[in-house]
């Protein structure tokens, strides 16, 4: 089976860049978080900006981890590809990968939760079970 | 007449620093922006985040501007001291300096507007008059 | 005369915006910094990372500023159009505007110096005359 | 046996939070960098900046991982706390913790190459054994 991949170019800015004139850890994360937002777009078929107001759901991050295997360069060209790995009940898991001109330079995935406001305190938000023709809209 | 100064001294950090080696330019907006809000924290003796629920206020940025005379560098020991420079009616400009190691390095300015939340329409906003005491706390 | 213009194409990511919903102000410096690059790419014909090494020549800046006219939200598509408006003997200005749906968001500009290593002292720069055929590139 | 702990007291500032008026996670990326840097400085009792040249290392990041339990809002005070809590042969493991008003909230670790320039390629840097009393100054 497999996944819907959302695969983003970008190209590597002076100001991703740290003094050792390589992208700043920190930067991958940004690219991550916004690969992820890209995907469930995609995937929903819902704009970014209405999935909270349209399906009345939000994903807050529990968790994120990168390895760096080689370093990216200003004005480098990149390709972001983002997937959800796996589904559990109220949580999923983004893969993420990035290559530089075609070599795998960062790996990382993200921890997120399907959460809702609850009906009772919507200041307050509860995970909420994944629907299947959600995930079906993933695979 | 002398006007209240927020005075913050940091360490410049290397996440700051672009491929030269130096503070890239965006940061010195943040910096600015941080510093009006500590400004403005200590000048209206309002905690940060319960200005705009206590004085029903908020004051968006409508121009930014910086000089950059000297660069700072990773891990130099900064102050950027800030000021209301001028009140306006229903406006007012912040002045910001920044010195490394004593000599100025960078200054810079922000216009922000007095603004409320419309009473008709709580989705907008509309500037509004600058108290007098309000004022009277910056001098 | 019409000068050459760079134009980009971006959409506004989660990470860009504040607690406000809309763009925070340092990340509209970044978006200029990141154009002014690809225009000089785009001008000299010589790839952004080979300026410095290729031409000699750097491009530090000296002041930057922007008015905002109207926020960016959240997956706003924006376009942000960048042409140098003016040349000096060792410096010239790009004035950038951005435009939200095909508003007028923010204008804005940066002033850099056209500079080169000394000869004598590689650690140091020193302004130099930008040469005519430098100029006529973007006109 | 007790670690070398380098603690930083912040303040969370408005550009680092986002829409959901909580800190964005590439900021705690940010975080965790400066704060291994404080904790080189303070363990080695080297300047930050001054690792390089006069230590000739350099500590290339090679793993990153957070886990987030709670938000930190606009204003938050935090503490960052960090520690080596692993010296292999030619890397090692610095644990993050940050707290917001005393209660844990985000998790993380970075994985850390102890590198050099290598002898007939200065262009180059390889991975060298971490001396017995470097290790002993974090313990």
């Amino acid at each position: 089976m497999t996944s819907l991949t959302y695969r983003r170019q970008m190209v590597i800015e002076w100001g991703h860049c740290d003094p050792a004139g390589i992208v700043f850890n920190s930067r991958f994360f940004e690219f991550f978080d916004s690969n992820t937002w890209f995907l469930l777009e995609s995937g929903l078929g819902v704009k970014a900006d209405e999935i909270k107001n349209k399906l009345g759901i939000i994903f807050p991050l529990v968790g994120a981890q990168a390895t760096f295997h080689r370093p990216a360069k200003f004005n480098d060209p990149i390709e972001v590809s983002s997937r959800v790995s796996e589904f559990r009940r109220s949580s999923f898991t983004v893969e993420h990968k990035i290559t530089v001109g075609g070599e795998l330079a960062v790996e990382g995935s993200e921890t997120r939760v399907w959460a809702a406001q609850k009906a009772d305190d919507p200041d307050k938000i509860a995970a909420v079970p994944i629907p299947a023709e959600v995930i079906a809209k993933f695979s």
